[in-house]
């Protein structure tokens, strides 16, 4: 601010000696309370580049608190262990539960600011990944993570005005000193400070005033409901094409056997030697296998694995998330399964069950699902920078071939194990599905994560085009 | 997509006349409906390169809908009218009010397919500009527009070959056919398809499906509710550490007539020379004052506008909306009384009523408030790139001189007309303004529209601070 502007009245030490009581009281209650309830946790960063200060207020804050629901993670440079993954892989690998709290020394904004000084980057591209921040922040906002940002001023004269600084140094200061940096934190406080995740900025000068103004927000984040409630127009606002385009598949020939073998074994040994290849050492190859129970997806995922080295390769197969689980945003648990480089990773189901499955049967709200489509799309986005190959398969089968496989499976008895009731339950949903699936490529089909929609009347000749498919991408990709 | 996918069935021609004579009541039911409600409006955004097949949709829809209601607006590539004016500028004159219906061929997606193909610009300032659109489009989707957004993919073989073709052509095609073309609606599509204003890609080869599917998607957002609410969890994370501020400005001594009048009339001679000077020509310079009633605001804007050519400023003194203003999202009555370069416009009372006056009184929700706060910094930042000054200041009185102030008015005869029941009533919430106050200043100080709190004690000092403040600006700014 310019001159004149009004200082902040620092709290003196009856005034503090008089609140800290109660406040650790209500502070405790309030980790109870959200420890109880479940629908919510606290995400807490501590920014900025006076090391001591943050240091100081974070082991307040702990002895104030529970320690025993605050996870505690202090972020260094970025090291070999996230090397070849995504950006904001280890912050989500790092994400407290619903019911508790997280405590961040550093965070995204830190890479963020090196990058920016490092690269000299232009003020666009430093904006353009700010606000893919404030997208990320809002979904963790609204899967009801509440995010505070502690912006600790360094005290006058702690100025680092020694640029031999290592990297690691420069990257717990957010590059503090170096030239441009002030105009960094200004476009930073100006585009990421939201209702969702608001930017507070604290003169880490006086250690009275900087904990208890602290505490007091924290007890104030704590004791928000969860919003949960997005604002997205989504169940009006995704049209219904979908349902046009389910039978649109030709029909085709069934693949003769031999032909088959043989067609089948050139494309694996293709596929393994693209695998095994040096151009793919740093690449990595995510798999998303979509489509109707019985379409053939378990078949055409072994046709993949039997060709690769196992060490090369991990299968996740998704059903319903599990309690833990549903403790995280509901991308979080596909984040700890991307394939490392030089690997393939395989899901048997995917995120898409968001907008598929959750979708039909009612198990998230329409904003829910609304807002799915753009946060799978960034998502993919993401992996897509970190080098991941990413591909996507719809196997279809009309209703007719459903019914016979769903018929054959139950008069053969070692297929018996794989037809249920539930099976059964979303067949009657078919035309759901259907739809679901015709909006689901409609908004997250994208040239760098592009599905392919593979007729599988004929389970063979879908095998071959799928192989066929992943060795064209590793082709043009590697 | 890629190879198998599924095509989009036709809409055949007696499901066609089936279909239309019911349509066309219901979106005649729909914008009687809305126009009934003034609750939101609708704004349908047709892009794409085929002009004719926009032309054709538009066509169709004024003839299915009431044309009365509807605003239609053909952009044609930027020209003199605004030059110097901030980018979307253009855009916000044209808003359809609420109870109405905007149908624009073209829109801010033009401006950003054409600077990125020019500049060849780098991807991440392209997404920057279209990331900035979703916060815009979200802005005005939560102030009760709502946006359809149609792309209308060519025919086959209506590519531009051509490259000479003229800015103005370039513009309406957005560019369609240059080398980069594909990736950039690739792009546009992942980032700016959202729940609030999705797109939604038609191919124009068949007039009677484009037509029947836009017009039933059109039927769907009109029968919207409108959604109002924002999931911005203002009010509790908007922290109340404003009133820590409120009377930390230091006493000062009153300024000696003598010395104010020569003062007054250097800094005065200063601001006319700077606004007069070559260099301001392309330049313009915003000036907001905001104050407590009685702080001198008045006066203060008297001492600015007498040293000027009165063909170079204006004043806009800003009260409660009208009913009219009121059927347009907040800021717009504000968009349309920007200085245009070479002009001071002066914001008596200004667009932080907002977080001000309709904070503290319940006028808008805290869900509105609290978006806001970013909002202004967006909004103040396309000023800014717009080439225009911002200054902002906040005329401080204790509560002490209000109540000198607000006496010496209630008994001074000409000076009557200027104290109300209101004036009285406002005092009786002092504290919830400080509180405010003080949360707009830090939510909205940025180095590029700084606030200067200036001390209002004594007047005259006050009115040569504002001034000083001003020709400072002025001579770091051209």
């Amino acid at each position: 601010m310019a001159a004149n502007g009004p200082t902040r009245q620092t709290i003196d030490k009856e005034a503090y000696r008089a609140r800290v009581p109660e406040l650790r009281e209500l502070l405790l209650e309030a980790q109870f309370d959200l420890r109880e309830r479940q629908t919510g946790a606290l995400l807490l960063i501590l920014a900025g580049p006076d090391g001591e200060s943050k240091a100081a207020l974070g082991h307040r804050l702990c002895e104030w608190m529970d320690m025993r629901f605050i996870r505690t993670e202090a972020f260094e440079a970025p090291g070999r262990e996230s090397a070849g993954m995504p950006w904001l892989w280890r912050y989500w690998r790092a994400l407290p539960a619903k019911g508790s709290s997280g405590l961040f020394y550093g965070s995204w904004y830190n890479d963020l600011f090196l990058d920016a000084l490092d690269a000299g980057q232009e003020p666009l591209a430093f904006e353009a990944r700010l606000r893919r921040v404030n997208t990320f922040e809002r979904m963790l906002s609204l899967e009801g993570i509440r995010i505070l940002k502690v912006g600790l001023t360094p005290a006058n004269g702690a100025a680092r005005e020694d640029a031999s600084a290592d990297r690691e140094e420069r990257w717990q200061e957010l590059g503090y000193g170096q030239p441009g940096w002030d105009e960094l934190v200004a476009t930073a406080f100006r585009i990421t400070s939201t209702g969702h995740a608001p930017w507070v900025v604290i003169d880490g000068e006086d250690p009275r005033t900087r904990d208890l103004s602290v505490a007091e927000m924290v007890l104030e984040v704590l004791s928000q409901e969860a919003s949960g409630a997005s604002d997205e127009p989504a169940a009006s606002a995704v049209f219904e094409y979908g349902a046009k385009t389910s039978e649109a598949v030709e029909p085709v020939e069934p693949i003769d056997p031999d032909e088959y073998s043989k067609k089948l074994a050139k494309q694996q040994k293709r596929l393994d030697k693209a695998v095994a290849s040096s151009g793919f050492a740093d690449r990595s190859l995510l798999v998303v296998m979509e489509g109707v129970d019985a379409a053939g997806k378990g078949g055409a995922i072994r046709r993949i694995t039997e060709a690769l080295d196992p060490r090369r390769f991990s299968v996740h197969p998704y059903a319903a998330p599990s309690e833990h689980e549903r403790r995280y945003p509901y991308l979080w648990r596909f984040w700890s399964h991307l394939p490392t480089p030089g690997h393939v990773g395989i899901f048997d189901r995917s995120y898409y069950g968001r907008v598929l499955v959750e979708r039909v049967e009612g198990f998230c709200t329409p904003a829910e699902w609304g807002r799915a489509y753009g946060e799978i799309r960034d998502f993919e986005q993401q992996l897509v920078e970190g080098g991941t190959i990413v591909h996507k398969f719809w196997l279809s089968i009309s209703k007719e071939e459903q019914l016979r496989r769903f018929e054959d499976r139950q008069t053969t008895a070692w297929k018996r194990h794989k037809i249920t009731d539930e099976d059964w339950r979303n067949r009657e949903k078919w035309d759901d599905y259907q739809n679901a699936m015709g909006d689901m490529i409609a908004r997250t089909d994208t040239p760098d994560a592009p599905w392919t929609v593979i007729d599988s009347e004929d389970k063979r000749r879908a095998r071959i085009e799928v192989l066929k498919t992943l060795n064209r991408r590793l082709k043009e990709g590697t």
